[in-house]
């Protein structure tokens, strides 16, 4: 029987630690010596705290083809590592502007601007950086397959894509589908590639491959929706971070259209729908079906 | 004979046309289609101009193990997207707040900062997927080797490093060693980088890979040393940006401490030193001698 909350906190406490060995400077250095103040303001950046769904999902997808979770590690750390960047990006004041994350002063705030966006840039390259390295999987093969979905699920036509998207929808004239396709980009490209990482570690065909990309498609639909009305629902304090903005800012989100009851059932709907396109995996997805259950219940 | 002038003028031209090619929509397009603002703002952040001294390194280095220009272009172009993106993050108002780049406005002043921030990331985010396509060898092996030389030479041990030590070195207290340590990083990392990717691709063995690291290393501090002596001598207009500007900010260069005559007597030692290190390889490096002598003579 599978427990969501012990293996979610085991993956957890793993990914802690094994993130704040890595992000030293020893580890991190270079043809130089890593710089002192920019290896701290990447541990703000991505230290203590984080639910680490991401490397979650890479390690339950990886549990489908027998990859044990130590195994599958390396590569969730660089999923989180390009999460936790365009998180410390999206604050800064030309972005989101926001001073809090996690309850934490955020990185341009605990440092400076300049501090923040090199640490970001320095997250986002140092995600590439484990990929290549021996210890994500034997396999160069497989390795430069985790380096090309990592990519492609943070660019132009990803995560950051979907930034570009966002920004541009705050001066209004966002269709609800619009609004579908950036959301798509802006959450659901890196959950997308976080699954089908795991599956490539675990030498995943065509079909199952497919089948597991159409999951994480309809997860990251529900993850977003969870948040946004959890943005209209949620206080702060349970949040860690300011709520409400995207109705103060105006931003065009599918919540502010059909309502909090609809958008709950819209919720259940997709997480269903997820869940079904994971059918023929046995019980050996259990762990992907629960992470989508968990995003229709998360209270934070 | 080695022609230095047709050699940079054909490399600038095909790093330029395929650039353009892969700088578009479509190409950029991941899970989602590319975001056409971010697309523009990559464009702008990388397009018409620019020597491509590193594409062009990588294409000399690879010239010594037979590869021909064609085979080393895409790496190189790797290596030009990552030296964009730290133009384009350097250039922003919490950095060195430039308006100006090759002549023309930044990419923050045609756009705006955050279609900035994240033109930088998407450039850097494309580079690495670059590298992770069969066009750029066919061996997956060399190709996951360019990604750690690559994400090595920018991250926190390289070029992002150096651009935090600069910034923490402009409340002064730098001493020569260590303006020479920051700027091996800032602006030798990547040139390492460009020259050991080249031998990767050539299947270069360690003994040949170290001759070159060494040349790479004096290159690029010949490339510093001569960036230096401009920025006191050289006038606005020809550098197609400020000049005069580390000594207004009361940066630290070693031509600041020893004067232009002095600097110039160090940097062609410093070249004389490069060029040696190429002893052992006949006339197929006569491409990275010219360029390590050209560095010498630039006056832009």
């Amino acid at each position: 029987m599978y427990d969501f909350a012990a293996d979610s906190a085991d993956c957890a406490r793993a990914v802690e630690a094994r993130l704040s060995d890595l992000l030293t400077e020893p580890a991190l250095s270079g043809p130089g010596p890593a710089a002192g103040r920019l290896v701290a303001a990447m541990r703000h950046g991505s230290l203590e705290g984080g639910k680490r769904l991401r490397p979650l999902l890479v390690r339950q997808a990886a549990a489908i083809f027998s990859v044990p979770p130590a195994a599958a590690l390396q590569a969730g750390l660089a999923v989180e590592m390009v999460h936790c960047y365009s998180l410390v990006h999206d604050d800064l004041p030309a972005m989101d502007d926001d001073d809090l994350r996690r309850g934490r002063p955020t990185v341009h705030k605990a440092f400076d601007e300049a501090t923040a966006i090199l640490a970001g840039d320095g997250l986002l390259t140092h995600a590439f950086a484990l990929l290549a390295h021996p210890a994500t999987h034997p396999d160069p093969a497989v390795r430069i397959a985790l380096v090309a979905e990592l990519a492609a699920g943070s660019g132009a036509g990803g995560m950051a894509g979907g930034q570009m998207r966002d920004i541009e929808g705050e001066t209004g004239g966002f269709s609800e589908d619009d609004i579908a396709s950036m959301q798509a980009m802006k959450t659901g490209a890196l959950i997308r590639a976080a699954v089908r990482m795991g599956a490539l570690l675990g030498g995943a065909e065509p079909r199952p491959l497919s089948a597991l990309t159409a999951y994480a498609e309809a997860a990251g639909r529900a993850y977003q929706l969870a948040d946004d009305i959890l943005d209209v629902t949620a206080t702060s304090d349970a949040m860690g971070k300011a709520t409400g903005k995207d109705a103060g800012m105006g931003k065009q989100t599918f919540v502010a259209r059909v309502g909090v009851e609809a958008a709950r059932q819209a919720l259940t709907a997709v997480v269903t729908e997820a869940v079904g396109y994971l059918r023929t995996f046995g019980p050996r997805a259990d762990g992907l079906r629960a992470t989508a259950r968990y995003f229709a219940s998360r209270e934070n």
